[in-house]
């Protein structure tokens, strides 16, 4: 099975027609599509497949062992999210698999492809979840607790999979069998487009974090309440988007408000309550707390104005990640050349490379995109520098399975 | 049944636990079971009930005829809504028979209480769908295409409930038995909340409409995508929002922004689209028009910068609406007394009078808010006010009747 048939089976899954976006979340019918997909190829590789306490995947050629070689990335998507944001990475490891074996290489360590679970926090709002548990940086009975937009647990969403929730969290054995991990992904900025190079090599990712805004006001009648007796939590939710650009760009951050639910989202009525997402990201954990506080409080100063209340509270955070120093050279080193060395890239996207950093010697290698766009159906890369991303992760393998 | 059985029976369908609002959208189960409890008042009086050609519901004292006296309101809700906002006057409508007939009343005319379908757009974004369609402001065609959020056309809500949705449009013989058509309604601002009068008499609706805004961006990574490389559709909305508001402080005016609509609406996502209605009202046809031109002008301005585009699409209007001006002098009359005149009130909010009235002659009856809290499960009005208002009800039936 070749990388591009992988491509082929996986692509129809979880695909919104109207959109022609991915809306595979974490546990439902489309994700477990995925994840059959996943064991399927596994198989037909004579791989030997496990479902860890977290529900994250693994593929291993090899005996499982401690300090094994781990390559991978994720299966589930944003809403309308694009084919190559995670699949890219489990697909290369496959088809990096398959190249070292068809070239007849013995592994002197087992080799892993690993599909974590709810990388994009899609449906629980927890990004990474599936390595944050693994690693311990959130807890089992903190996760079980996570609810969808519609109420359900995490713990319910995993039985009703078939999985078991009661064993979620740190899993000592699992993180000791990640000897190195390397993670492939398709490129989420334009710092590669006009580059000449279909691969690069992972250097850090920004400090980001999402913080919950919920404002609260008085749901009324939108055709008799005078505009001085209102207290309209959207407009104090408006006031807040365009506070969030301000102070990012000031502060040379990032913040984006992607996400809103209005209640009780009817035409004629004034909200009563507004909650959005803060998405912020900044090159210093200090610049990122600053431009948090200071949208809080331009937030804070409007609802005094409106009449409403706001409450702010932090549903993730991941500190600034440096990747291994010795291992990213290793890796320029085996993808480049003298004349034509690898570009080595900052990210502000997270990924699980980044929670297990702070674990285990992490890399990243990313392919081009040459729009710059993600996380939406438009995420594009060429198929040549998706071969490409495979080969040079096969180069990668080898290396360090030798 | 009295008029508290009646409500007792009423009260808990469609009552949504967590906010206790009432959903009760046209033709969804909930609703389904208000019209059975519809059916059941009516014929628990001997009073024939028919549903219209539109899904409007009659309950006939008398055999239906033209020129019948006619009193009721609507049983649907806006998400969330209070108790009161249509079903008051439908109950009223049931116990003013009640009590016209316990004095020994034999009416000259026919007397009908009637619950129009879809008042509220609450679903199909349409407000007085149903007394629209009975008296030919909308085509049957074009309300058959009218869709919810789910896509669900009217045309197969209706048929799964039963009816037939090929006979929708204007209905020249329902319209002729209208001859004189009086609602009663609680009062939705805080105009009587400090009188000493728990009824009024309506004397206009301001003109007011609904207009679709639609915001279109391109969707990327939140966590990747420079501030300069964005089409960000939620800063255009956030700007029009607050534009809203302060254009219609200027012109004394009513704007207001209470539903919206993003996608793909996750965290780390730019959205793609944002899509909003805009609720304004105003005290002239001069003014609502312009007020909505300068908040679309505001708004283009804004989109521009933003690189994002904007459409807008007037979803509905309802001109000025002065009340019949003889009927209302009788009502006036009939309610008061020289020493203690009843309020004559205007409204910014729509009614299926204020449709009608451009046909037959119509008056509105309010009854006392104290909060002036409505569309909202807060909304409420005293015992005693309803049961006078269900009173000034029979006393007007019985004078229009007689």
């Amino acid at each position: 099975m070749s990388f591009e048939e992988l491509w082929a089976e996986l692509a129809p899954i979880g695909r919104h027609g109207p959109t022609q976006g991915y809306r595979r979340y974490a546990y439902t019918p489309a994700e477990l599509e995925c994840r059959a997909w996943f064991v399927a190829a596994a198989g037909s590789r004579r791989m030997a497949v496990e479902t860890d306490r977290n529900g994250n995947l693994w593929a291993w050629w090899g005996t499982p062992a401690d300090g094994a070689v781990v390559t991978g990335s994720h299966l589930d998507s944003v809403p309308d999210g694009g084919a190559y944001d995670g699949p890219l990475g489990v697909i290369s490891g496959f088809a990096a698999v398959d190249a070292l074996r068809a070239r007849g290489f013995q592994p002197a360590r087992p080799i892993a492809v690993v599909a974590f679970a709810e990388e994009e926090g899609g449906r629980f709002g927890l990004a990474c979840l599936g390595s944050r548990l693994l690693s311990g940086a959130v807890s089992g009975e903190a996760a079980r607790r996570l609810t969808d937009e519609y109420g359900v647990s995490l713990e319910t969403a995993m039985s009703d999979a078939g999985l078991d929730p009661t064993r979620l969290g740190r899993d000592e054995a699992a993180l000791r069998r990640i000897g190195v991990y390397v993670e492939l992904h398709v490129e989420q900025g334009r710092a590669q487009a006009d580059l000449d190079a279909p691969v690069a090599v992972g250097t850090a990712i920004w400090p980001h974090g999402r913080w919950r805004l919920e404002f609260t006001g008085t749901a009324n009648h939108a055709g008799t309440t005078r505009l001085e007796d209102r207290h309209d939590p959207m407009l104090t939710y408006a006031n807040t988007v365009l506070a969030a650009r301000k102070k990012a760009r000031l502060a040379g951050a990032l913040a984006t408000v992607g996400r809103v639910l209005c209640e009780p989202n009817g035409t004629n009525a004034i909200p009563s309550r507004v909650r959005a997402w803060l998405d912020a990201r900044a090159p210093s954990e200090e610049a990122l707390a600053g431009v948090v506080a200071e949208i809080e409080q331009a937030s804070v100063q409007r609802a005094n104005r409106d009449g409403t209340r706001l409450t702010v509270s932090r549903e993730s955070y991941s500190g600034e990640v440096v990747f291994d120093r010795a291992l990213g050279d290793r890796l320029a080193a085996l993808l480049g050349s003298p004349g034509r060395p690898v570009p080595r890239l900052g990210t502000g996207a997270g990924h699980d490379a980044g929670v297990l950093a702070a674990h285990v010697p992490t890399a990243m290698v990313f392919v081009r995109n040459p729009t710059g766009i993600s996380h939406s159906p438009e995420e594009y890369a060429e198929p040549a520098d998706c071969l490409a991303g495979a080969d040079a992760l096969a180069t990668v393998l080898e290396d360090l399975a030798r």
